[in-house]
């Protein structure tokens, strides 16, 4: 076991928390969460939770950490090919998928920790970090395929980039909080159709997954 | 003064009700939300919360119906005018002003809630008929288009206004409880840009406050 990035619990124990933060948020909420209810999701004590973790906002935080490099490893996906195949692989991850508990638990739990950002500094830095990192991770690939004459030459990348974040970010009220599958289906073949009919420069296909 | 529609506090009352309930919300949160926080806000004593609603929960349902109906309120931002205009007015109302306290608390507010409606089936119910009236409110104002002629002949209305409801709701974290405003700066341009490239028939112009 090596310590975690955040100086608390070894890794592997680390993982264990986080996901018992997950599901406790999942169930009670941010407000009513207690070091008691994340200890009652996880093989480790209350106890064993403070030798870690000095507060709940702590254990919070280090969900936040974990969720942020998760989603920082989706944010890689298919690095190293041609843009083209890592603009709509990287679209794919933020999208998600709302049959998979632990995208929907995370997404929903950082939907409920974004609505707490304006009085909650740290999750406010976090979050807000985190939504960078998607821009600029979008733009950066917009910019490389604007560059190799594969997206069309006008496209303003940063705002597309904020247009492709904001979009992936809104389905986590109406697909993954609600339920709303049917318009989960319907944002992700709208997106990819924007792709299509927008950023690709004329003549260009899409990867084959996607036509 | 009249009977609230929801059978609780006459409407004056009501409202001076609610807005305390919204900002009770913006500070707290919902799980740590009390009829006492709720008073501090409300010139109405906590004895007066209760002789209107029985609960919280009853508050933050009077709530959520209040900001419902408000936003349905605006989806009929330009009824009776052409398909254009009604489309464009209708997104700009979706967006919501991230400088307007109300717009923003009120956003910032059902993010949590849809965060909660997974376990608070009034809150989901609420929530769900709400994004159906997005729906069908931006559709049917797509096919009253494609049918004048305006909009282009094969768009599907059903998934386009999905898509516009989706990036409308992602504004809540970015920008309203973020305060990242030139995102929302950027997604308010090329949402439009959006109707303009893919919505609008060819040769049909934007309503002259959006060119």
């Amino acid at each position: 076991m090596t310590p975690g990035a955040d100086g608390g619990a070894p890794t592997d124990t680390r993982e264990e928390i986080v996901r018992a933060v997950m599901r406790a948020l999942a169930k009670h909420g941010y407000a009513a969460l207690t070091t008691k209810k994340v200890a009652a999701e996880a093989s480790v004590s209350e106890a064993g939770l403070y030798y870690h973790y000095d507060s709940k906002d702590d254990l919070v935080v280090a969900f936040l950490e974990w969720a942020l490099e998760r989603d920082s490893a989706r944010l890689s996906a298919a690095v190293g090919e041609d843009p083209v195949t890592r603009l709509y692989a990287v679209c794919d991850a933020l999208l998600g998928d709302p049959e998979d508990d632990v995208d929907r638990g995370i997404n929903v739990a950082m939907m409920e920790l974004l609505a707490h950002a304006p009085h909650e500094e740290r999750f406010a830095d976090l979050l807000e970090s985190y939504e960078w990192r998607v821009v600029d991770t979008v733009a950066a690939i917009l910019e490389d395929g604007i560059e190799a004459g594969v997206f069309r030459s006008d496209l303003d990348a940063g705002a597309t980039a904020a247009y492709v974040l904001v979009t992936t970010d809104g389905t986590a009220g109406a697909v993954m909080a609600l339920g709303m599958t049917e318009v989960g289906r319907q944002v992700r073949e709208r997106l990819f159709a924007y792709l299509d009919e927008v950023v690709l420069a004329p003549g260009v296909s899409p990867p084959p997954a996607y036509r």
